[in-house]
């Protein structure tokens, strides 16, 4: 029999534990490289916060499987068994330029069902939790239902990328949605971003491309909340590819779903 | 002879005031307005800041001019003598929707020059500041002086309207600037996202329409640190008006100046 509730006690003193280290290390100086391009940054303790979950989990639970940003995981083809999810820094960019504003993301599933969400905002000592069934929580604070709000008064995650030529979408798509919210942001953390709409303090983030370790915490945070999540297909997420997403309330993933983008 | 180091003293004490009165007000019920669109928010607490302000200024320095957006200070038509230039809440859909990200934004101006600069993020508790001449601070820590980036690994602060169909700017206009850039952000406080230019967080910023009080106290930061700003055609800002606005380190300036802008 799992024990879920010393699993989630560990992660989350794993996760207090890399936060502290991240913060000794920005004081020191950092080696940064790109990965696949040149905006595509990672430094060394990307891979050092990667490592010491890896050998945390590993020893404490030794038939759990790791997915990891930086690689250094498991190759994994299924979700069966345990899997952790992991991103040690979530908005390497943004770690990078302004040591603020990244974050700690791991999600852990059982046979591809999300039971804990971690997201940790190491500068703010904010940590976002949820255990699937008993909610959704920012520290001590209980994070509420999500309410359904009208797109005009809703506050849009989305990066200024998307409305303009890419590789990925026609920026005709969703201009128009941008003119009809309240206001738009951009945070630069995908997890951040996704842990702020959990809050309500965002109703609905778009991207045309994460990786798993990007979603996984936040879409288990928003199933605590009652957030609904989909491709910009409307498919279901594949916890383990790259995919588009649409995030956040649902009378606002509904609309922006059915008014702006184009069905087969 | 006016004492300078007194109102610097004054200032802040004031400013970290209000910023108290803030966090009690919100765990107050609000009650919020539009002003002139749906998306112009404003609440009582942004009117009663202001009159805070105000009362504490006339009170103590009763020939000190008054700018403040909720307008319940002077109507001016010049920068002659001292003027403080106030939002008492900037980034309102921030503070009516997250509770965070908004700042409290003074500048002080004699005859028109920017002598001191104060920027307060209320929810984390980190006063950006600055005093003619003396460098500027967030909090004790020192900012470095402006760095010449490069636009490709530089973040650019935009907002998406920018970029997508409105009143001000052809959207292919900033568009190629969006793809060159390392990336973008958003934060929704015009205030605050100066203050990070000023910190390096980010590395220039660009937007159509801002109002004085917006920008007065981050101008004043960015002079400290060797930062540029005009409006998009190049032209010095006038602090009684509207203006469009590219500010930020030197370098990015020009290039943005240069390569995108269109020029008479």
């Amino acid at each position: 029999m799992t024990n879920w509730k010393e699993i989630d006690r560990l992660a989350k003193s794993w996760v207090k534990e890399a936060g502290q280290r991240i913060q000794e290390s920005m004081k020191k100086k950092m080696t940064i490289e790109t990965k696949s391009n040149p905006n595509d940054l990672v430094t060394n303790i990307d891979k050092e916060t990667e490592r010491f979950f890896i050998e945390k989990i590993q020893s404490a639970f030794p038939d759990h499987h790791i997915l990891g940003e930086e690689g250094q995981g498991d190759k994994l083809t299924s979700l069966d068994g345990i899997v952790w999810i992991i991103d040690p820094i979530d908005g390497t960019m943004n770690f990078v330029h302004q040591k603020r504003n990244f974050a700690i993301s791991i999600g852990i599933f059982e046979n591809g069902k999300g039971k804990i969400g971690l997201i940790y905002d190491v500068t703010h000592d904010e940590l976002y939790h949820a255990f699937r069934g008993e909610g959704a929580y920012m520290n001590d604070i209980k994070l509420e239902k999500m309410k359904e709000v009208p797109l005009e008064e809703a506050i849009l995650a989305i990066n200024a990328t998307w409305i303009t030529e890419n590789r990925r979408i026609d920026p005709s798509v969703l201009s128009p949605l941008v003119k009809r919210v309240r206001g738009t942001r951009s945070y630069g953390s995908a997890a951040l971003e996704l842990a702020y709409v959990a809050a309500g303090r965002m109703d609905v983030y778009v991207t045309m491309r994460l990786a798993p370790w990007d979603y996984a915490a936040g879409c288990i945070l928003l199933d605590e909340v009652g957030g609904t999540y989909t491709t910009i297909d409307g498919k279901p997420l594949n916890f383990l590819e790259n995919n588009s997403i649409i995030a956040g309330n649902p009378a606002a993933h509904r609309t922006i779903f059915t008014d702006y983008l184009p069905h087969e």
